[in-house]
């Protein structure tokens, strides 16, 4: 071929690095509400500046790296770009707070063929959103525009969290016995995780729409939300329920509950030596987890993996602090479940019936 | 639609759990391979643990976050997914270095419609050794398949730095005075900025295939590498020959030319009523980028916006380090080109023919 190309040849070829420069000037002000103290520099430095708290014994950093899976693509089937942010956050500030770190900062990551701004202003409303909530500040971000490489409508969104723990408030599996009592939190629906399998009972089989009512399971006559409400449902945050928790001793470790369910993310937080023992009559199993199992006709060991059926967070907590932490959390807003307890063996979890 | 999942329905839904988890097996060796003091933690716990250094007066964190933009698409094509990671890692220590930060540690996020271990080891190879060779730590990551979103053999690979300066050593536009000398580094080719056009001007017009052989611009009679070694050359880390400047009092700032060339990129290191003057005739633009101009049809604004031409950071010198400096450079392997000046005016950039 050997068209030329014209004077303004890299916008022709599909990058339009004034209207990310414009995308850019719009987020600023969300980003100036998300400031808390340390916070040194302003968006359009090279990176992003935050001095470390005075006065620490032994500071440990904390950092994770997470994306919203295929829930984004949920969001783009709604035209709602703007609270998958927020679950972006909410989910990374959970990665670090099971090991007893507070949030410092957050920096996000937004990739898509074209940048819309408004679609862009929309999802870092919602990363901001979720960091005022979680007293993070937004440090940074970087907005990429490739074309030919996503689809139209389709953003990708990755967030990277720091936070900060004294060396000696470290929870993890170093600290799990055996006879600690499991204690687990309420999800507010599937959160971040399962959405491939959901998104193709809901749309593929049961050929909903985004603005339908969910039907309900079987045996279940309670009004169902649409699936909209279902499916962009915000992951939760258990960082202010868990806050005064964290200079608990009898607080051994956490896991959060995410990709692998319940089964897979337990064990993380468990030593050598130590099986997790779940009863699963300890907590009623939320209508939108059993409808996806029924009309999905996936086995209870699949959804195990698949999904948080309603416990979205789980504590491991000291046998003797257990009241205690219980009592806590009942005046917190995040009532504890007592799942069950740790017991001797291979790492893994055993669901009894009773 | 009335068809029923199977037992295994997450995995038909096209999410394969133990594919990750292979992969994740994979990958462990290559980040014990980055472990430098500080690290606590082993990839599979929720979030990556690092011990600051003890012994800093005033510690400030710097952090960014960043893509490869569509150097993507050619690694694709190329089958080659091994550098890659090496030019996020790069990219990423240059952007903290500028303003006076070395690295501490790295995490990366793969995603792909479906993850191929051996390609998910192949990014994750390259994002190891550009950590060890700017000796941080790859802290943590994740690695996500989201069947639908990515077309197959397409992987998003984003990164995040944090490194570490003390207070009274941050580099930036406060340090910047009119009289202040610019100096440039020599960049590698392309970096990761200018893809986009760049794959349009040789896939597109050129027709070239990625073993051709590239054409020289005209004039020049030297012999051209194949497209393969020229779009796939790594992003050039600047720590190492800038590690023994940090603490020269005379380096005032740098700017680390990526996407907006040296035309939006030096102007980000400037004060207020500061501007650069650039001396056209400082260096010799390479063979790759006269090509890229001349075929594309590329006039020299846009050219000094979306390419780096040849100089991959610009450092602010105070006049009285200038000689210092180039000195220091000479013997560190990267030799300074004195590129211009800061003169009074805007912020922007002015480039003059000698």
């Amino acid at each position: 071929m050997n068209a030329t190309l014209t004077e303004d040849a890299y916008r022709a070829a599909g990058v339009d690095i004034d209207a990310q420069d414009r995308a850019l000037a719009s987020v600023k002000e969300l980003v100036r509400s998300t400031v808390v103290p340390g916070v040194l520099s302003e968006l359009g430095g090279f990176g992003g500046l935050f001095a470390l708290p005075a006065g620490l014994r032994d500071p440990v950093l904390v950092a994770s790296a997470d994306g919203v899976g295929t829930k984004l693509m949920v969001a783009k089937v709604a035209g709602d770009y703007s609270t998958v942010g927020h679950d972006l956050v909410n989910h990374c500030v959970n990665d670090i707070l099971v090991q007893g770190a507070r949030p410092l900062f957050f920096l996000d990551y937004v990739g898509a063929g074209v940048l819309e701004p408004r679609h862009v202003v929309s999802l870092v409303a919602g990363v901001a959103a979720g960091c005022r909530e979680n007293g993070c500040a937004l440090l940074g971000g970087e907005t990429a525009e490739m074309p030919g490489f996503y689809q139209p409508g389709d953003y990708e969104l990755v967030g990277f969290i720091v936070g900060l723990v004294e060396r000696h408030r470290i929870l993890g599996p170093q600290r799990v016995k055996v006879g600690d009592r499991l204690v687990g939190l309420a999800s507010a629906g599937l959160h971040t995780n399962g959405y491939s399998l959901a998104r193709r009972v809901v749309f593929d089989q049961l050929g909903l729409g985004i603005d339908d009512p969910l039907p309900a399971p079987s045996g279940d006559s309670g009004a169902m939300p649409t699936v909209r409400a279902a499916l962009l449902a915000p992951h939760r945050s258990y960082l202010e329920p868990l806050l005064g928790l964290l200079e608990q001793p009898g607080l051994h470790a956490m896991a959060h509950v995410t990709g692998g369910g319940l089964t897979d993310n337990v064990p993380r937080s468990l030593p050598p030596g130590c099986r997790a023992r779940i009863s699963t009559s300890a907590w009623e199993v939320p209508p939108l987890f059993r409808l996806l199992g029924e009309r999905g006709s996936v086995g209870d060991d699949e959804m195990r993996r698949v999904f948080n059926l309603g416990i979205g967070m789980v504590l491991l907590v000291a046998a003797d602090a257990h009241d205690e932490v219980l009592a806590h959390l009942a005046h917190s807003g995040a009532p504890g479940i007592a799942l069950g307890e740790v017991v001797a063996g291979d790492p893994g979890v055993d669901y009894l019936p009773s």
